[in-house]
């Protein structure tokens, strides 16, 4: 697999679990940055040439473009060791993977845009009452995680598999939306042993 | 595939998803109804014996628990002619499933959830303040779905995917959440499709 471009803005988790699945298949990836801060993926340009829904990220092969995250990393990971054998383990790995963008990633992902990105001071009033909202099921999101690690290594399959690299996207920067990680024993575990890992690259890598 | 036992509230498009995908590729599912309305999965024997997240659906297989409809879904079709050829079509229709679970589900499903059974004045100061939100962005998933459906009669790889069975299971109830789905002729076309395939069954069936 070659030639695959990804139109991204490198500090967003979603495509930052594209790079590390990249990284740990071997695939290179042509990266061009947006900043979304600035409106740069509503220009005319990438609306009608990139994605017409207006977001990152997006994975250009040749003249095919691929959107959402998860979707992103099933892709690059397909056939490889990321992948776990067998039906109902594959399943067991999307399933995380769909609960990531459902639990995970609309509290926590959000709540880092609007505190880090955003600002407190520039939310509107429908924003402002989700926060709690937001707060609690993060928490619950994370609960869950460090729960579910207690008794195994890796999410699925006793493997490293995509949906360790799609769940650590946002976990390991939740402190930037002020959850204290360090209230999880488990999850920083499992966060040491994914960032010791041979092929591992950092967000900011 | 055979003794598989699904956990479920039949009113719910995410249960329904699972039993129409069962039904293309010919599983018979034993079901278990739970009235979610009624506190039937927070009971102490749901949450130790079945999802100690208090959710349905759940697919039972043996002595191991599968949740996240859309990942059932996945599990039910795999190696099915539901689930097209090729790399980039099975990580696309990954996308679009992905992608109603992020954009179509928490609007559409939520508002009809809301509206039709918890009911408007039942609901708390968080959740009004949602209804214009989720009401412009279930209108933008109808849209873009419209779109899409302009110049193809499925929803990737010219074929009936899970992906289809996935976004037909809310959209086609978006008239219980007050969205008018006449002003969607592609829609309305691809839906017909849909309802006069072969296997096809509803959501009271």
């Amino acid at each position: 697999m070659s030639g695959l471009i990804l139109h991204e803005d490198a500090r967003s988790g979603n495509c930052y679990k594209i790079r590390l699945t990249a990284a740990h298949v071997g695939i290179k990836l042509e990266r061009r940055n947006y900043d979304i801060m600035h409106g740069e993926t509503r220009t005319p340009e990438f609306l009608s040439n990139i994605n017409a829904n207006g977001r990152i990220p997006v994975l250009q092969d040749g003249n095919r473009f691929l959107t959402e995250s998860n979707a992103i990393c099933f892709f690059l990971a397909n056939g490889s060791k990321l992948i776990p054998d067998g039906h109902f383990d594959q399943a067991d790995m999307l399933r995380w993977m769909f609960w990531e963008q459902y639990n995970h990633e609309p509290n926590i992902a959000t709540l880092r845009f609007w505190l880090r990105f955003i600002g407190i001071e520039a939310l509107n009033d429908a924003q402002r009452m989700q926060i709690t909202g937001k707060r609690e099921n993060g928490l619950h999101a994370l609960d869950l995680m460090d729960n579910h690690l207690k008794d195994r290594k890796w999410f699925v399959a006793d493997q490293f598999s995509v949906a360790d690299i799609c769940l650590f996207a946002y976990t390991h920067v939740a402190d930037e939306a002020d959850f204290d990680l360090e209230a999880y024993p488990e999850i920083i575990r499992w966060m040491e042993r994914i960032m010791t890992m041979d092929g591992h690259v950092g967000l900011e890598d």
